[in-house]
């Protein structure tokens, strides 16, 4: 596994420290697993860090006593530190946390739950401090968004991956192969192209089963005439790709040709409206548009799109808009999918779904696999 | 995929009130999704609910408007509720949870983040309630912990594969193919024998590579003389099972012999020290003291064990016991897993994982595979 340079992650946490500087925030307590991985290049299932105004104090189990110390001296920003075999990280984040008294404490408000947050406020009072913990919302998320040509380096390698793995096992649709057959394909041929694992259980929804959007991969055997809705991607040195193909079995129908043909033409309407600067709606209401123009935008009942890059689901959403929040502009450096559906209870779906990155004037696919098969 | 049916929801639906009744709740907002599973089989990516004191309220988006419609025709006691397209989860909850102003409204500390908390809180005193929400505490996982018949049934099959499965797989452990091949099959041959998918993401770790209790399956290929982990579990009806077997591959050093018979060691002594009444940490101490005797207690760097169930890690902890937190005693009908290992930086390490259920009088092995190969 490549792992991001220590001048890189130099970058991410200036940038880091910079943002709160704007803030009521001295020191930051990171608590999302993708956040850690994103400003340390460490991952785990398991870990915390208290961002410092000069240091990252990285906090790890036992388990991975090995990888922290490794992790520490890749870069030496990093103090690492072992959670006592008896404590839990709760009482390891309080214990390093004590020295900054002065200081103005922040937690990720999304990262953090409500009985975590509890036990971190008082340990804190009791141990001297005065001031309540600042909830902060997306710091580190918002740096996430807008990815570094080392991140874009590997999301183009695990886009070129995922591609040449789709090139191979879509052909494999054939009559008579059960779902989960043909899904545990597709997670040995991830493998094989060099994928640390799937970024997501594979989806493989044939016939009747394709008319729901989140179908997994079961024993129903794929028959002739049958639409089958392939969604699947790897995660590459921590990094998330994430394609969709619609093939048809066997003898092609009209109506299955017809669909596939509106929803390809959904994606490139909403490839065609993403630019930076404008909002991601834009490319969502474009796909809409299509879909209406061929007289099934009420099939299409999910978003578009989303962000790509240590999550599988991240920033910019690629949606309607909603009351309650505004989504900031795309900009150059955001990496996202394009995946219009529509789907029709009883009779079958049509998902097809790529990946982009934005370029200064526009989009640029990452992904690159035949649409119609 | 089996549903529990509706007569087993029930008891739990009443074993949750008989429990809320206890406390300062009477609607309760279940924002885990196991939970959610648990009390309504309904599984999915994303949902709410809410437990009111004669009706379940079942919340979930577009993507899964079928499954909802299918759950609330199976069991009479769900009302489902569609998300519309531009609201949150939080609106949708908020706007259900309205009409319940004179009650005390209690949500999931565990399973709520601040952000979302916050919202609620708000939203909920805008709308005209004059209390706070209140915080409660595993609850739900309270129930969860101790399985019903139905429950065994599925996780007594689910090892029964899992164990088929294993027998098929760790002949295969052979120099010259890669971790990550092996990983590959393992989880093709768990689709198989019947699981809806991995419950973790598959561990086969060779040579040095062993010495990290959470390393994964990686480029490396299989050497003559390594000790290879192998950890994988799959997921039937929702349910989770565990195992981990170590192989040497081809000539059987002393030394590795040795370490394998030690584990295997203490993994029989933490079994005979699981009891109905008796602390699960009581069997986590009988696995290290029989480390201790063979004198490589240090080298056991994580817990004996932990609950198998809707969840890969649930209740309980069969783990060193913590200053902040008492683990319950362990009761018939509790299923978890035994997993004692030992690790050597730089050489590798072992470790031996079954799946038992605690009865009446003692304990029974769910799975069953050799373990010295």
């Amino acid at each position: 596994m490549q792992i991001a340079p220590a001048e890189r992650l130099a970058d991410r946490s200036a940038k880091l420290r910079h943002a709160l500087a704007g803030s009521h925030v001295d020191v930051l307590v990171v608590t999302s697993l993708p956040n850690i991985a994103y400003l340390t290049g460490f991952f785990a299932t398991a870990a915390a860090l208290i961002v410092t105004p000069d240091a990252l104090i990285l906090i790890g189990d036992g388990r991975y006593a090995t990888a922290l110390a490794k992790r520490a001296q890749a870069w030496s920003a990093i103090r690492s530190v072992l959670v006592p075999p008896n404590c839990s990280y709760d009482q390891a984040i309080v214990e390093n946390v004590t020295a900054f008294k002065g200081l103005r404490i922040g937690v990720e408000a999304a990262h953090l739950n409500v009985r975590r947050f509890r036990y971190l406020a008082s340990a804190l009072v009791n141990e001297g401090h005065a001031a309540d913990l600042e909830e902060t919302d997306g710091v580190v998320e918002q740096l996430r968004v807008v990815k570094d040509d080392w991140e874009l380096a590997r999301l183009r390698d695990g886009a070129a991956r995922l591609s040449s793995a789709a090139k191979c096992i879509l052909p494999k649709a054939l009559a008579g192969r059960s779902e989960a057959e043909l899904a545990a394909e597709i997670e040995s041929e991830l493998r094989r192209v060099g994928f640390d694992r799937p970024a997501f259980d594979t989806i493989v929804a044939s016939g009747p089963n394709a008319a729901s959007p989140h179908a997994r991969a079961g024993s129903r055997k794929l028959e002739a005439g049958d639409l089958v809705v392939m969604d699947f991607g790897g995660v590459l040195d921590g990094y998330c790709t994430d394609l969709s193909r619609t093939v048809i079995v066997g003898p092609r129908g009209d109506r299955q040709q017809r669909a596939i043909t509106q929803v390809i033409d959904a994606q490139l309407a909403a490839f065609n409206a993403v630019r930076p600067g404008e909002l991601p709606e834009a490319a969502d209401q474009a796909a809409r548009d299509a879909l209406a123009r061929h007289g099934v935008a009420d099939a299409f009942t999910h978003g578009t799109g989303h962000g790509l890059g240590l999550e599988v689901h991240e920033g910019p959403r690629v949606s309607r808009a909603r009351p309650d929040h505004v989504e900031p502009p795309l900009a150059a450096g955001m990496v996202l999918t394009l995946e219009p559906g529509i789907y029709f209870e009883g009779w079958g779906g049509v998902r097809i779904e790529d990946d982009v990155a934005v370029t200064e004037d526009g989009a640029e696919w990452l992904t690159d696999v035949p649409r119609s098969l």
